[in-house]
């Protein structure tokens, strides 16, 4: 009980053998990944952002950790399509919870960018659970610190870009805009993919494109394809830092039904996976899968989606 | 609380913003539009038809109207892809529900018949919202009061020309025989999008044939795409007055699981659109969505995907 | 369909009859009940607080008056127990959402406290749908602008007096410590029943009666039945002018699952009503039914629940 | 596979055990027992009547048979506290469903009657899985043919006593207003037992009484017990033929979350199963279990506890 | 209710015409099909293999044979797509459960292959309803009796030819190695379809090689499209006798989220039929429908898509 | 994130604040009490053993820990009703999961035993959550070793006295036959309470009844209240050692749905507990809360109630 039976890999520590220790024994951390205070060094921590408070429809983001690392239970070690070890390559651990108010939301932007500067010494990379998708906007802050404007690669169904949500300015809506007005991403090299559904006006659009995003829907998968999506993004982002924020209702309602603001004629999870593996090489300097709501999941099937999708980051963090 | 702060466009009243006024209050009409009685004049009603006994298998439509509207809750103002207003380019109202038997079939189908005309007088076009697939007869008579026979689009996985359900005559499963049988349709011009499934005999459709219906089904995605299906369907109609019936069990279950009869192999929600925005400019004088029964819901995926279905019907209906 | 047909009662507009206008049709008002706009004069408004960023730990309250209006669908004319018409005995109207800011607690809590006192002139008397607990605070406030202190009965797992939840003052945890801070309340006539479950240390409760508070937990029930608690209440109560607090989570888990911070052993709905019911003839100046997180329920039996509780307090207050 | 282990006992064919042959496994007639054709002679039929278009709110008890088979996969042989065997001192079996229309009331009215009346020759009886709560009334009239008036034991929270719904005469609102009317059951021997929730109006129960109803609440455990329900039962129904009609509603939401009208303060389902042991002895000829709509239901407690209220109705029918 | 109106097919006995006999009414057997006993001779067998304790995550399989049934209440006589009568061109029966321990899994091993080997007596053939995938092992044993070294045709997101999960030889994951070491399936005809996820390490891979397997992923179906599939499964197959094996996880859990293993970026069931149909003519000698675990399904879909696969293997399986 | 900000008390760590550290945040240990290796000593353990394989009806209860530590995130570290700190008066601790076969039976069964040998070193007690009851016969093998023949108080539905399952020995139904057979509990001191539901022959009671159990049921709550409860079992303990036995479907399905075998007419959360705090002052040496699935939970109400019997027990075992 009190060794927890670790895979160990060219001296690095992964997940249990679930041949051996099933899935639903053991540690609770992400993928049953050892602690971050189990190791003597890390390259790459999971940690969690538990906020929802930004949230404008249906909240239960705080429980996003919970659900993801709940779902993380099916990950195993190997890679096979892009034929690597994603917890064997690299140490990563799992660094628990970052503590931040779910009531006063200024203390949890503060909060959050005080934690992800602390983790993020040296060379080290974070990838974060939401929480919804405030969060973005202190891990961009920490992100530019860093490494200056970084390329934004921005998977969400909407732009994010707004002003103000009911005269609050860190919202779920707003990250983007407050992120434009510090400067903290490159606006030759950022952009949106999967943007859809309504929108409050056509002013929208256009004030998201004053910041420099280029927009891509989903809408473009049936006339250019996965390898069109690739393409494009891999020419935007050029060869910059970047980070990537995946807001998990990029996927279609019905793959990822957990969440606050479903959009329908979203990606489906093969769609999204191929444009991902598409990027292996990439320079990754921070991730983040924001908006699941497990309360609103069923067959934890958007738990497992989101803890996928990090497994597809770990595999792109990769050296 | 007396005032909902409707968002004015050219003259006309539609949803408040949801940045300043979120979804979660105010009104519980289709996306918290005016009541019927709040707007001096309207082009466009909204109306529900509470009715399911006509139901086959799996009962509840009756639901439909309040899990349709609720799910209206996240349209928002603009329509980027078509680019243009559908709440501003037209005055959209909510006309409440149809009362209608839900004993006696007969009842329901002359109430339903009754009020659809006393609404649509004038240039006035309804939007109806079932209920099970039984309301399209006697609003298929009232479109063709109006307009003589209709060009009868219909998305379902069922063609619905069945004769009897148990001696009873008017069912879901038989409206488009009856409205047949009354000429209240083209021959030349009303097609089926989406059958699919298994059939009673090949009589079905040999007899769904006679009634002059060309069927498109949903494998030919894979063949013809979606440029393949708007083509088909456009030639089909050519400039006729279209009558415009979506059965929410054209989308495959995955999309949309909460309806009577599921059948697997269905459109997804991204076709379903991209079909429907295909026909942009083609003479639209009413429509419905019907077969939506809530209790099978999960995260109001269902009632997303048929309020959006509305939105882009009423963008098609926009001047 | 643009005529619901209302009931008439002495005068007085009540629900639709449901046997001639079922349930699932017509507008989503409390009990169908007509609007503020609708009557020239009202006695009591139902009204929601769609504010949930007070809460602890499970949120989805800002769904409440949504989930407890759909639940009022059930309600009829007519209390055979206390043999009155709770809808025909006074005007009760629905007023609608408080439009308040999920995102800026303060803000939320001035926009209640402005809305309710808007509401309440002369003798005019509010029944607001939670929303989480913080909103008892700004409503405590206008009760005591009218009233001076009040009784304050309070029924809930939980005695909502700490100080504070993570530096936050106003939240669902806090809200009768900064009413005691106030003087909101008398101190010789407040109590809360149905408290229960584990705390934070002996010191919650000791803190507690320092601001007056008389507990009765629902162990009692084994041994003084619901003519004990009836008892004991009005002995408490006096003849004082009296503000009731429901927080769903005084019913058991089982009976009200659809809630934030469930304790086990709680009422049951049947003690509960047993006890309201015992207390006709007290003079209640303001009412809140809270807690309700719909997400969270299951064939809408809390919502169900907490719509008859409104009907049992319409009822205390009916003349 | 073609064998199911059936227990013998005293000759007579029961569930399989399932000890040797798990619950999961086997046929999904009532409890596994055998059909009707497989045994040469039998006492007792549990047949099914999936009609649900009586219903005035949720429906959905057309799928109660299937629900109500599910449940009672969980019974076994010996009834340990009435100590006898309700399915060896007695042939009981599974008759199947009772092909009825959903369309048309009337068919279904009549369909039910025919097919009682030719399963209940000679002594045999048969115990009716429903369906709302229409059917009782043809069932009272095939009771009335074989005993004359009977008296009446109806469990359930509404006493189903109004006259139409939206001009319908035969509806799960109206079975035993007509009933009344046609002198099926005994004026002096009848009662309602569980009577709760609001009323149309005082109307409701003065016209009720006026068919002879006596009416006991569910209010009365508090001061009554469940000793006190079995004598004022006992009393009012002497030494008549009884019909037994259970509406499932009669159990609190919290123990019956799966019916369409669910009203609070019911029975707890010991509650019930206390007052239906106290009645062992009297001369019950017929009994149903209705308004079970399972897709309302959760983790099939409802189906359960239905089944295990026909097991006691089985175990009072044991000689 | 004892007569079962089943449709008559050239002399066979197929399901009820649901217009005249509702789904929700009749016998629980497979699309309300006649029991073995019912007729004098079949063709092919549903039968049930109701073991789950081979399962390494989320159990439930065991419910499988009455999830799968419950969902074959949608299927109806005539397959539109391959114009053929799957139930009328051959005599299909249900043969219920095959009773099987769900403690020792060796008992339930050999009791699997004793029923299967006593049902399919000279070209009798049957489909396998699972029951996790564990009963694919004896059921290959008895194939291969019969047929010496079929061809396995394998559809599933696992390649299940791992060696031991604690210890255990017989497990869900481990049936192919066990079918390799006793030459079961011919190693230059068998494959496995719609392999996905992470794997332990790169030798699951080489190991499943070493058996002979050829590996087709999902994501190939953006590059070959379903001919391509369609093409590379029947030049593997050859003209060789085949077992067909579908885990019902190879849809993704979108479609199919009730099963125990859930992998993202699987096919949808419309991707899949279409493979299914383009092996029309091929030589089907047994098939199987395993890891359906219903407690994990919504409103019925995983069940539905189960049923609807059984529907096609039987139409390959039409003469 | 690497600190929990545990709470301190009288030198022992208890579970953060939730006012500072919020529930929805930090480890998902049981009431996020430090790891075993987090202190230098401790004095009772909590212990998952996820184990499911002995179920007989509905499988699950292998996530039966990790379900009971989420409904743990609700427990706070004051019993005000007992007046003690369950985790400051003791240093409780989580030990993690035993790693137990889920495929071989008699392998878990040693597996737990020999990890519950190594815990319960010296005046160590653990808190077992299951799993199903087979893991509380090598649970009472281990308190057997300790203090010899223990008293065993059993809470339950069913008498788990049986046999054997399908030829298995070692079953969820079949642990206290076992024990019996080894003279593991005293047979002058031992009880069941809450039993209840049909059984397979009156043998079953009578067989029961040879290995020395007295049963009390649920019915007789209407009779001798908590109150007589607590008597009746403080006598038939005496003063012995006692060893407690929880199966969580002593609490009604309404209270508890997430369980395997639910019986109707089961104990209210109000009176487990009440009968639990009656027994303050016994000699606990070790006790099991089992077979809690929570895929069948709704709202964690079952979790929920799990964990604070655990919190119960830890009161009682508080010093």
């Amino acid at each position: 009980m009190r060794d927890t039976p670790f895979t160990d890999h060219e001296g690095r520590i992964g997940p249990p053998d679930s041949r051996v220790y099933p899935r639903f024994m053991g540690p609770a951390t992400f993928a049953r990944l050892p602690r971050i205070d189990e190791v003597a060094d890390w390259d790459v921590a999971i940690v969690g952002a538990p906020f929802d408070i930004g949230t404008s429809y249906r909240p239960g983001a705080r429980f996003g950790p919970i659900g993801i690392r709940n779902g993380a239970r099916t990950l195993r070690n190997w890679h096979p399509d892009l034929e690597l070890h994603p917890f064997g390559s690299q140490q990563v651990v799992d660094a628990g919870d970052i503590p931040c108010s779910v009531y006063i939301i200024d203390d949890a932007v503060r909060s959050i960018e005080e934690a992800a500067t602390e983790l993020t010494q040296g060379s080290k990379r974070i990838v974060t659970l939401g929480g919804d998708h405030t969060i973005a906007f202190p891990l961009l802050r920490v992100a530019h610190q860093r490494h200056g404007p970084v390329a934004l690669l921005h998977f969400d169904a909407h732009v994010d870009t707004y002003d103000t949500y009911m005269s609050a300015a860190y919202t779920h809506g707003t990250p983007f805009r407050r992120a434009a007005e510090e400067g903290l991403f490159s606006r030759e090299h950022s952009m949106h993919v999967g943007i859809r559904g309504s929108k409050y006006g056509p002013e929208d659009l256009a004030e998201d494109a004053g910041f420099g995003f280029v927009v891509l829907g989903t809408w473009e998968v049936e006339s250019i394809g996965i390898d069109g999506y690739v393409t494009r993004i891999r020419e935007r982002l050029a060869d910059m830092p970047i980070y990537l924020s995946i807001d998990i209702d990029v996927l279609d309602p019905a793959f990822a039904p957990a969440t606050g603001t479903p959009e329908i004629g979203g990606f489906t999870s093969r769609e999204l996976v191929g444009i991902l593996r598409g990027l292996r090489g990439v320079h990754l300097v921070g991730a983040d899968v924001v908006e699941v709501a497990p309360v609103y999941d069923h067959a934890d099937i958007t738990g497992i989606a989101a803890a996928n999708l990090v497994y597809e980051i770990l595999a792109l963090m990769s050296p």
